[in-house]
C-alpha cells in the first residue's frame, strides 16, 4: 500500500497518520520526493483498511499495490485447477462445450436437445430451472418441474446437468445438479457466494454486467474462503454505450484472468450478443483466445423458445459450430504445443 | 411493438410471421415503405415476446413503443405516491433526510449518531448491519446484533429505521425495522424483489451499478406486483469509465424518473462520489433537481470506521450540510410555486 | 512514481531497471515488503516514460503519483484564474449564462435570439456557424455566413459572442468572436489544442463524450503550455449505457476540477440531457453544485430549428429559467458567505 | 420513421404535427393501439429531422427505422469492397497484416523494422510520424522527417507506407503515403473526413473511444460522400469501467460491422490492450472471428521505444505470432470453404 501525503500536510498531521499506521503492525517506509511525501507500508497490509486510511487530513490519496485476493491467485497458486464435473474436465488444458436450452419447457422438450447436442459433441447439459427475468410478467422458469425434467435428461444421456440457483431457498433440489451456476446478477450476491462455499458442487460463476475482473476474483474467493475451489469463471458480455450487441463480449478477459488467476475461463457466446448469428463467430474467437470451454444456448425450435430464443442455436446450426470449434481448438493446440 | 422486415424476406416467410402474430390476439398493420416494410402491432402487446418475434427469418428488427411496467407507470397512476413512514413523508413534495452510519459498530455508536443527526434535522436514522462487501475479508456487519442496537437507537430517539436487507434468510429481524433497503448489487435479485412485495413495509429500491432507469422500474414493479405500492426509488451512481469518483452521480435520473413514475425518488450522495468532501455539493444538485429526500452516510468517528469512513461526514460537517440543505430546499420550493 | 516488481525478478533483472532509472536522473528508492518489492522514484518523474518502465521483465506494474498536468494544476496555482469576456468575467465567484441558438439560421433570427436572451438576463451569445454532424447529410451550419451574422448580433446587442472553431483553416473568421469553444469531438485534437494556445482569446473547452476529468486538463495544458491561459472547461455529458437521456451529465465534475484546477467550470445542460424539458432542472442542479456559468440553447422556434430543436428553450421557458437560476444563485452565495 | 404520440394529445396539437410531415414529402400512416397512437412515416424519411419531430407537443417519442448510411450500407451495396494497396488486397477474402513501429524514431531504426517485419510476412509498413500524446510534453513524433524515413523504408523494402494523418495542413507531406489512417481520437473531426473523401488514397479509419458503430459507418460515410470508396475500418478498443486492459477490444464489431458494410474490418490489438503480452492472443481471436486484417505495433527494442513501448512486440514475439496467424487463418478459411 502506498500513501501520499498532501503537499501542505502538518507534522502533527502526518504523526497522527504514522502513529495510527503504526498500531495496525505495518511499518511505514517514507520517500520524500520534489513535490510529494510518500509512505510505503510494508508488512500484511490486507488487514489495513484502505477507506480508513483516506479519512486522515494528512493523507492526499492511496493506492492498494497488492491483489486483494489469495486463494484465487496465480501467484500463490501457480498451477492451473482443473474442475472435474463427472469425468469431464475443465481447465489446465481440458476443453469443454456446455450446451442445452435457456429455460427447460418440457421433459420432452429437454431430452430431444440434450440427445441432439450430445450427438453433436458436447458433454454437459445446461437448462434453466429458475430464470431471472427483468420482467416480473415474463416466464420464470419451471422451477422444480424443470430440475426434474433435467434430472430425467441426465438419466437418458448421461450427460451431468449444470443450472442456474437464484436463491439458497431452493438449494435442495439442486442435490443432484452437477454444476451450480450462478448468474450475472447475483455476481455479488455475497450470502449466496458465502454459502456456496459450504457446497462440495463446482460452481460456474458468470461475470456481472459491469463488474471488472477484479471484483470477480473477489467473488470467487468468497466462495473458495468457504472451501469450495471448484470455481469455473466465466465472461458473458459487460454493459457499453453500443447498444448493437446486447452487450460487449470482452474475450480479453481470457489472458487477463489467466495470469491473475488458476481457475478455468469460459466464454457465453449467446448472453454476450444475443444474436444467434452471432454465436458461432464469437465461439471461435473464444477458442483461438485461450477459454476453456464454452456455454452455448441450444433449442430445438427458437422461434417458439419461451426465453431467449433469439440468441439460440437450432440443431444445424449447433452442429456446424462443433465442428468449427473442434477443429480450431485442434489447431490452436497444435500453435501451442 | 413495431417488426421492420427484412428487405429481401419472401412472402411465405412474411406469412409465417403474420400467422404467428394472429395467433398471439394482436393485429398486424402493414406499413410499405421505399425501402422496408414494417408491421406495427395493434392490441396488446406486453403478452408478445420480442425475443420470439426475432427468430422469425422474415424479420430484420423489433422495438417494443410501450413501457414494459404497468403499477410504476406515471400514465396509469398520474398522482404522486406518497410514502409513509411512521408520519414521516417522503414524495408528492415531501422532502427527508436519511442520515446513519454505514455500518452499526456499537449500541453507544449509533445512538450518539442518531442523537446528533436528530438534533441536525435528519428524521429517518440508517445504519447497516448486514454489509454487502466485495471482499470475504472485510468487515461484514454486526448482523442480528446491529439489528438490535439500531432498534435501541430508534426507542431513544423516536427516529424510524431504514436498514439493508442482504438475504430473505434474515428477514425476521427485520420485524420491527421500519424501511428495508434493497442494496444496488440486489437490485435485480428477483427473488427478492418479488417476496418484499409481499411484506408492508415501505423498501428503498437502490439502482444497480450499471442499470438502466427502465431496469430500475422493473424491479420497482417486481416488488409492487406483490401487492407492496410502498416502494422509493434511490439513485446512488452509477459506473463509467473515469475513476476520478467511485461512481457518476445522474442527477438527471430525478427529473426522468418523475416523468415514468409516480414513485419517489432520492438521492445517495456519500455512496456516488464515495468521497466525504463531495457530499455537500452533490446534496445541494440533488435538492436542485428535485429529489424527494436524501440519504447520507455520518459517523463520530470517519477516520475509526469499520466501513466507508472515507465517504461519511462527522457530525460538524453534517450540521452544516442540513442547515444550507434547509436553507435551499426552501428556496426551491419558492421557485415552483 | 512506484515500481512494483515481479515476485520472481532476478537481481541482474532488477539491475538493468536500476541502472535504466539512474539514467534518467531520478533515484530509486527501494521497500522490501512480505510478498512484493516496490520502487518509489524521486525527482522530476515527468520526464520519465510509464510505458518504457513496463517494458523491463523485471517490473509487475507502474503507477504514477503525481498529477501529469502542471500549468492547470492548482496545487501549483492557488488562486481561481478569472477569465474577462469584454467586461463579462467567469470564475472566481463570477458567474455568467451563456445563451443563444445551436446553429445561426439567418441574421434576424439570431439577432432576435440575442435580444430576447439579453431582455432575460444572459450577457454572452452563442450560436453555431460550423456544425459537426454524424451525418455528411445534416445541415452544417451558414459557416462564414453565420459568423458574419453573430457579428451583426453583438453590433446590435453589445453581447460578446462564442462560436465553436472546427478546424484552423477557418481561424481567421473568428477574428471577432470573442470566445472559441472547442467542441466535445475535438477535445483531443491535439494540433487544434496547440495552435489555439497562441491565440489569445478565451477558450471554451468541452469534456469529450467518453474523457476522463484528468485528459480533460490535459487539454487544457495543451492550450495553456501555448502561452494562453484563458480556458473555460466545460462539462456536457458523458456517454453510459443508458439512453435515457442522450447522454448523462457528471454534476460531481463540478467540485472534483474544482479541487484540481484553478480554471472555470460551466454546465451545458442542452447537450448533456438533449431534451428541453430536463434543462431547468440541471441548470439549477449545476449552479447547486458550484458551476461559474451556464451554456444553454435557446431557439425562437424550437420546432422549425435546423439542428437540435429537441433540446432548445423557447423564449418564456427561457425566461422562467433564468429567474428562477437567478434566484438559486444567490441562496447558494448566501449559503457560503 | 416510427412517431409515438402522446396519450393525451389533443386532436389540433396531432394536427400541427400532421400538417408538418405532409410538408416534408412523406405520409403518415397512422395506427391506432390499446394504450397508443403511433404514425408511420412512408417515403424518404432521410431528409426528416428527428430532433424537429420530438419538439411537437403531441409527440412522445421518435423511432428511426432505416439506417442512416447509404454508401456505407451493404443493403445497396451487397458485395465486399476489396480495397487495393499497391497490389495488396484487404476485404472480400483477402487478408493483410501491417506492422512497424508505433512512432518513427529514425531512419535506420524504421527500415530494420521493416524488413523484420517484410521477413516475418506483414507486407504493409505503419509507422506515427505525427503522434497524437494525451500529454503536451511527450513526445510528438519526428513530424516531416519521420515521413521521409518511412519512405526510405518503402524504397528500401517495397513495403506500402500507412501514417496517421492529425491536420489537412499536413497533408502535402502524404503524396507518397499509401494509406492515410485516421486515429481513434479524429474519427468524428468531420471537417477532416470530408476533405479526406476528396483524396484518393485508403483511408484507415479507426473506431473512436467511445463510438457506435453506427456512427462509425457515419463517418466512412463522410468520406464516402466526397467520392472515396476505399475506406478500411479498424476496431481497437472501447472505453469501459474496467481498466484491466487499456481498452476493451470488441470483437463481436467484425460480424457485426460485416453485416452492416461492405467495407473492410482490420483490428488493432496493440491499441486495443496496451500490453505486449495479450497481443498474440487477441490477434489470434480477430482472425477466429473474420477480421480482414491486423495492425501491429513490433519495436526493434520495446524498453527504449519514445512511444508505447508497453503494448510493442519485439522482432522474435513479431515472427512467432505471424506464424500462428499464418496457420489459424488457413484453418479458419478452410473451415468456411
Amino acid at each position: 500500500m502506498v500513501i501520499i501525503l498532501k503537499q501542505d500536510a502538518k507534522q502533527d498531521e502526518v504523526n497522527e497518520l504514522l502513529d495510527w499506521i503504526k498500531a495496525q503492525n505495518v511499518e511505514p517506509k517514507t520517500m520524500i520526493g520534489e513535490s510529494q511525501r510518500i509512505l510505503g507500508l510494508i508488512g500484511n497490509t490486507q488487514a489495513v483498511d484502505i477507506d480508513a486510511v483516506t479519512t486522515f487530513p494528512a493523507v492526499e490519496s492511496v493506492r492498494r499495490i497488492a491483489e486483494p485476493y489469495k486463494l484465487a491467485n496465480r501467484k500463490f497458486h501457480p498451477h492451473d485447477t482443473v474442475v472435474d464435473v463427472s469425468g469431464y474436465k475443465i481447465g489446465g488444458g481440458n476443453f469443454q462445450v456446455i450446451a442445452g436450452p435457456c429455460s427447460v419447457e418440457s421433459e420432452q422438450q429437454v431430452i430431444s436437445i440434450a440427445e441432439s447436442v450430445k450427438k453433436s459433441g458436447a458433454h454437459l447439459l445446461r437448462g434453466g430451472a429458475f430464470k431471472p427475468r427483468t420482467s416480473p410478467y415474463a416466464f420464470q422458469g419451471l422451477k422444480a418441474e424443470g430440475i426434474k425434467y433435467l434430472l430425467e435428461a441426465k438419466k437418458e444421456t448421461g450427460m451431468p446437468i449444470v443450472s442456474e440457483l437464484m436463491s439458497m431457498e431452493h438449494i435442495d433440489l439442486f442435490n443432484d445438479v452437477d454444476v451450480i451456476q450462478v448468474g450475472a446478477r447475483n455476481m455479488q450476491n455475497f450470502v449466496m457466494l458465502r454459502e456456496l462455499g459450504g457446497c462440495d458442487k463446482p460452481i460456474l460463476l458468470k461475470r456481472g454486467l459491469a463488474n471488472t475482473l477484479e471484483e470477480l476474483l473477489m467473488s470467487a474467493e468468497y466462495i473458495m474462503a468457504g472451501g469450495n475451489n471448484n470455481v469455473i469463471l466465466c465472461e458473458r458480455g459487460i454493459r457499453s454505450f453500443d447498444h448493437a450487441t446486447r452487450n460487449v463480449l470482452d474475450l480479453s478477459a481470457i489472458p487477463v484472468l489467466k495470469r491473475l488467476t488458476h481457475l478455468p475461463v469460459i466464454v457465453d457466446p449467446s448472453h454476450a450478443t444475443g444474436q444467434s448469428a452471432l454465436v458461432e463467430s464469437m465461439s471461435l474467437a473464444a477458442v483461438a483466445a485461450g477459454a476453456d470451454g464454452l456455454i452455448i444456448e441450444v433449442h430445438n425450435n427458437p422461434k417458439a423458445a419461451l426465453c431467449d430464443g433469439a440468441q439460440s442455436l437450432d440443431f444445424p446450426s449447433f452442429e456446424k459450430l462443433m465442428k468449427k470449434v473442434n477443429t480450431l481448438k485442434a489447431c490452436v493446440d497444435s500453435l501451442n504445443s
